[in-house]
């Protein structure tokens, strides 16, 4: 399988006049093969796996990675793919032993083959990038993912016309409108993190601790296969003071509790907020008049969000319609962002992202209130931006939720 | 409080020619700072938060972030630390609202002072480190960190006497010999790790999934603050062909459980293996006398674990210890890696590298056999090396266990 928006990476490239793309994260080699390296997850910073692929045949990537990921490989990459393993890693297989389909594949090219193994990640990323063509092709590389210096100078002296240029924003600007395929697996993670806010929600009274109700949300998160991210939870002030570590604050009938999670599944993110509050606020009628407000923003953004509207015009409508529904001093830096394989991706919708808005693109649409001393206040939901207009893609309540226990 | 390994950190920062470090990726900004950066963790290529420190005043580090991380900030940092808040973040008070002291000064810095925000990452780089004297200093970098081409040339530009000069080796270096605090750390997570290990057994039953006895490890580690990072659980030959996602394999009796999995508690990591068997091997008695022979080569690794013996010593004795104990073939690229702020510090227990060991360095020593059509087998151990010799931190019991259900 290809997560690829094809079409769109054809016109992407085709106006960065690039060749190709070098995947060097463990987001765009994901992205690029469907290939997920575990080590990249654990060793963001030591694990050199890539992917590239040539302009004229997207869907046929060549990787470079440790001959120790082959079993991932085989088992992941499509068909077409050319994989050019570097280095020596040690499994054994006994004469005549019963193997799998898999096993047998992996004794091919790890015990039979291993004498082909490339010397280091330098040799099998040039092989790799000749035999798409890129030899003397111009290729955009994630400069904010894992090439070295030492990798990238010692490539293009292997490759002298190849031209490598960084490339980190074209691979977001390639993934910011997606395929059905990533629409599904979006609906899928947004599905988790709703889930799991409600499964924190339900240890919701007096005394239960931020940390019991954190726990709560991430152990409904790994129980699905997903992998918490950032995990806010927070009861009354703290909500309104960001991530300060610590989370012993115990909840008291009257407080509001601010979720703010970030989570992800089969490589998608998803990224949402809602308020409660355990009985009537203590902090008075203002929580719900403010929360509403923040809503009714949200509402006023989403209505502007259609294709061919600027990102910046969806935050103006955004931050006009909290001023206007009772928060006039609101203001924000940005009411949201696009959404995929990363937390944050883009465009962004801000006073300076022009960028307009195309059918396809997922956001998460967020709308905080922070006022020191005062509960935080918060709302955020996922937006499928249609050919017509937009749509919320979660299920969860919307409204401001008062629980009793 | 400061993790720093002071005095060590001194001497390599003489031997390397620095005059101070600056610090751009999650571990090494809390390794500086004890402040924990939970936008790097959901955002590692975008959050830009940089600290430094000059070698003349360790324990007085001056940070440049983005002014929401302020509550943070000033929760965790030393009280020596300067500060140098960039961008506009929207937080608001009212009149005569009540504040507690940090809200407080969040109050100051956020709302009162937000005029003084630079006006970006650069310039607040810039000035944190001519604040600490390092205008002119040769300061070394995490260059795997997020550093972006665009902000260092434009730092060195506003100071144009400062050498930046790549150093994520030079942090690691530092790193790698720990302090009590950082020990202490490494026993809290490693008993997580074996605890969340035992978790997972308790599962173990005929018909129990991969992904359910993963899901257990990992709830247990949430459960406890920590995260999960690989969690590896295996059962029979999956364990030999490395990780090829899918979880959907069940146990059945006489199967094999190969765990080898990594977590964090409090920005250390752990990183352990067992093998377990539900019910004598249906592989054979070569299971258990396979894993008593990489049990042995650990053992003769850790007796040769003393300062001042090379690396590639240890790792010389593991594989020969190993070889004498029953796999005769046995052959590996290394026997394990430091450990500490990331899963793999230095040094590497292999061949090539000859760094002496010192008293307080940790490892994760380990050695596993890979058969292709034979379970996988693995034993990894915390090692902490003493004036006079080494020992394992662990508590968990390290024999071949054959369980019951």
């Amino acid at each position: 399988m290809i997560l690829m928006n094809r079409p769109r990476a054809e016109h992407v490239l085709d106006a960065a006049g690039l060749d190709g793309l070098l995947a060097t994260s463990l987001e765009n080699v994901y992205y690029l093969t469907h290939v997920w390296v575990e080590s990249q997850v654990g060793l963001p910073r030591q694990a050199q796996f890539y992917a590239a692929v040539a302009r004229a045949r997207l869907a046929a990537p060549a990787i470079a990675c440790g001959i120790n990921e082959m079993g991932n490989v085989l088992a992941n990459a499509p068909a077409e793919a050319a994989i050019v393993p570097y280095g020596k890693f040690y499994r054994f297989v006994e004469p005549g032993a019963k193997l799998g389909e898999l096993e047998r594949r992996i004794k091919e090219w790890v015990i039979d083959g291993l004498a082909k193994s490339r010397s280091g990640p330098t040799a099998a990323l040039a092989e790799a990038l000749d035999g798409l063509g890129l030899a003397r092709g111009r290729v955009g590389y994630d400069e904010r993912g894992l090439l070295t210096e030492e990798v990238r100078t010692e490539v293009q002296r292997l490759l002298p016309g190849l031209r490598l240029v960084p490339a980190w924003a074209t691979f977001r600007q390639i993934r910011a409108v997606k395929t059905p395929v990533e629409i599904q697996r979006m609906r899928a993670v947004l599905e988790l993190n709703e889930r799991s806010i409600m499964a924190a929600m339900s240890l919701a009274k007096p005394g239960v601790t931020e940390h019991e109700m954190v726990a709560e949300y991430e152990r409904t998160v790994v129980t699905a296969g997903g992998r918490p991210s950032i995990t806010q939870i927070f009861f009354g002030g703290h909500g309104s003071t960001g991530y300060v570590g610590g989370r012993n604050a115990t909840l008291t009938a009257g407080e509001v509790i601010r979720f703010d999670t970030a989570c992800y599944l089969d490589g998608y993110s998803s990224d949402i907020a809602r308020n409660f509050s355990l009985g009537p606020p203590a902090a008075g009628p203002r929580v719900q008049r403010y929360y509403d407000a923040v809503v009714a923003g949200e509402e006023a953004a989403i209505a502007a969000m259609r294709p061919g509207v600027p990102a910046s015009e969806v935050f103006r409508a955004g931050i006009a319609g909290t001023r206007k529904a009772g928060i006039p001093h609101y203001d924000r830096s940005h009411i949201g962002h696009g959404a995929g394989l990363e937390i944050y991706d883009i465009p962004l919708l801000g006073p300076n992202d022009h960028t307009p808005l195309e059918a396809g693109m997922t956001f998460q649409v967020e709308l905080p209130y922070y006022e020191l001393g005062f509960p935080g206040l918060q709302i955020e939901d996922t937006v499928l931006v249609g050919e017509h207009g937009s749509q919320i893609l979660g299920q969860l309540d919307r409204s401001f939720r008062v629980v009793h226990h």
